[in-house]
């Protein structure tokens, strides 16, 4: 591949080709820049606004534990061995930037308001034990021990002390800082076909963008998200990150040191990013009918994203069929941050050994079959609303 | 008076000499300079952000019947006068700014969602009707035949068919055209103290910041106010305003042609400007309970303004005492939208005659006893907290 066979809207031309031309900086699209440079390679990553898409709305909960669902077997593996990979991750990022990213290790409850909600909520956590995962059952007063903050009402629970948070804010720009200190090139611009980029291999990391580009089953499923903040700025009045289902709402709680309280998320079949009344109103409700005291915190931001969706709710790594230097690394859904070290990983390790881990099996992007004719080859023109991903 | 009385800080210097300084930009404080302006006198307004202020909250409602409420008879007086005076100055405003002021006549409703709040809701009805006031009370069915979008579960309500409403963010910038038009000159900057400007005559409508520079018992009431705009770009699903009580929180929704709606308003004896997460919450519910459509509308903007409240809600309007020279025209609480025409009326025909309208009698400063020795001869240190008002 040389610089002659590029499009006019090319924006990698000139004496500098890169190894890798990365498509999208987004945490997973900077951690494998990152790791590739890490390793000697030359990359370039391609975005026209860099950590603007899902990772700025996300939460940051790093919980294979509390996301193991039934049926999800192959994803829950993953997740766990991302989580794994998490401290070492953390530790290495925050040296390497020289910045903190919010890590904190103080687990994640597990709460049911009703009875209703904790028979839903125990099924689950039962599936999840008979997975071998560390859940706890805890009673109502073992909950308020741990949590005083939980409303009084709360019928029961479970702890999943392996369940960790960082802040994707914090992570974004460290991610950033890491990769331009290891040598990553930054470009902006939106890249509108793979034509457009310029190197021996291309990682498509575009979340929801990746779609237009490769063809690939990837669609937007829209997440609503709140963040509170503590009055008087102090921290919140809880430590733990707390997942509920309060009157069959399910949502999340994630307390910041700085004071913030991330409430999430709506999950919705559709790609616009309007925040509604309806959504923040189940929010705030399901928020505070499990915690009250959050009546009193500001409400300082709402904000919608799109999560990158797939078919079976499991992210897509690897070769495009039949174009092996284009890899995809996308579709990760809700579990960007948490996947970030595993993808970021295995990714770099596939392009410097040419030899895939076990690990991808489950997850290459042949499962969904042949993408459709044009798109790999360069020639698809972008819609409207595709050349929206960025 | 003459220029060599000012203050180091005076803003109003030189040539130019204004008859009237009117202290705040808001639209008592316009209108006021707009009719002093249409009589003949020369007018300068000084506020460093024209328009900031409570008005940039409110929701604009002209409701001297919904708001007249238990003890308050000589305000509700004043609220029927000033709304008799709402569609000729509309009019005049209209045509002197060439600005469409969103006024409308839809009527509003008055709802009541259980029987508890149709209960409560029915004593105050009884008294505005004892008061002459035009209060017609609707069966659910006929309610729901006015507005079809209404919960089914309503319990019953009125319609004050005179309580009609303007958008107080298109009466700012027409009042300031209008003003500007007829010869009125906006200062920037801050007024610390009454001696900070020079004039024959001041006028003080500086809404909370009247308590700094008079010592008149103005302080800030809080309220928090949504915005939602119906979705797809199209108009509301109702006409009327609507003024409800739902499970015993009052709420009302203020429709805009625009697609806009408004829904307010919390009443909080606090200064501050932070969004609350439970008043939010408060709101929306209460919203969605009398008008469930509205959970599919767009949440546009939560925000935060300081009402001027007085000892007795009514405004105070004339000259302070002890001080011909100065004129107060402040107080105005939650009615500060509809008093703005016989506010500026009243204020402007005193100035100009020296001879009050009796209808400003109950409102004089000096019911509430003299002000604070130093405050009124201009030698008065303002707090942190008072720089505040703007």
């Amino acid at each position: 591949m040389t610089g002659s066979s590029f499009a006019a809207g090319g924006v990698a031309k000139g004496p500098f080709l890169p190894d890798v031309a990365v498509v999208g900086a987004g945490p997973i699209g900077l951690a494998i820049a990152w790791r590739c440079a890490v390793r000697g390679l030359r990359v370039a990553v391609h975005d026209p606004a860099p950590g603007s898409g899902a990772a700025h709305v996300a939460a940051g909960m790093l919980a294979p534990v509390a996301e193991a669902y039934f049926g999800e077997h192959e994803l829950t593996g993953l997740l766990t061995a991302s989580a794994a990979r998490w401290p070492a991750f953390a530790a290495e990022l925050t040296d390497a930037a020289g910045a903190d990213l919010g890590y904190r290790t103080d687990g994640t409850l597990l709460v049911g308001l009703t009875a209703d909600d904790l028979a839903e909520a125990s099924r689950l956590w039962g599936y999840q034990q008979g997975l071998g995962l560390p859940v706890t059952p805890l009673r109502p007063s073992e909950l308020r021990d741990r949590e005083p903050a939980l409303a009084p009402r709360v019928r029961g629970g479970a702890l999943a002390a392996t369940d960790h948070q960082v802040d994707p804010r914090r992570l974004l720009p460290a991610l950033r800082i890491a990769a331009e200190r290891a040598g990553v090139t930054l470009v902006p611009g939106a890249v509108r076909r793979l034509s457009d980029v310029a190197a021996d291999v291309t990682v498509v990391a575009a979340g929801c963008g990746a779609a237009a580009l490769t063809g690939l089953p990837v669609r937007p499923v829209k997440g609503q998200v709140l963040r509170l903040r503590a009055p008087g700025g102090g921290a919140p009045g809880f430590r733990h990150v707390i997942r509920g289902y309060a009157d069959g709402e399910h949502v999340y709680l994630v307390p910041r040191d700085s004071g913030e309280v991330v409430v999430g998320a709506t999950v919705e079949e559709r790609a616009d990013l309007v925040v509604s009344a309806g959504a923040v109103l189940r929010l705030l409700r399901a928020a505070v009918d499990l915690m009250p005291e959050l009546v009193e915190y500001d409400l300082v931001e709402t904000l919608a994203g799109r999560r990158p969706g797939t078919p079976d709710n499991a992210p897509i790594l690897g070769p495009l069929p039949g174009r092996p230097d284009v890899l995809a690394a996308t579709g990760h859904h809700r579990h960007g941050i948490v996947l970030t070290p595993v993808t970021a990983d295995l990714i770099a390790d596939l392009i410097v050994t040419g030899r895939p881990d076990p690990l991808l099996a489950p997850f290459t992007p042949d499962r969904f079959g042949p993408v459709p004719a044009g798109v790999t080859s360069g020639r698809q023109q972008p819609t409207a609303e595709e050349e929206s991903w960025n």
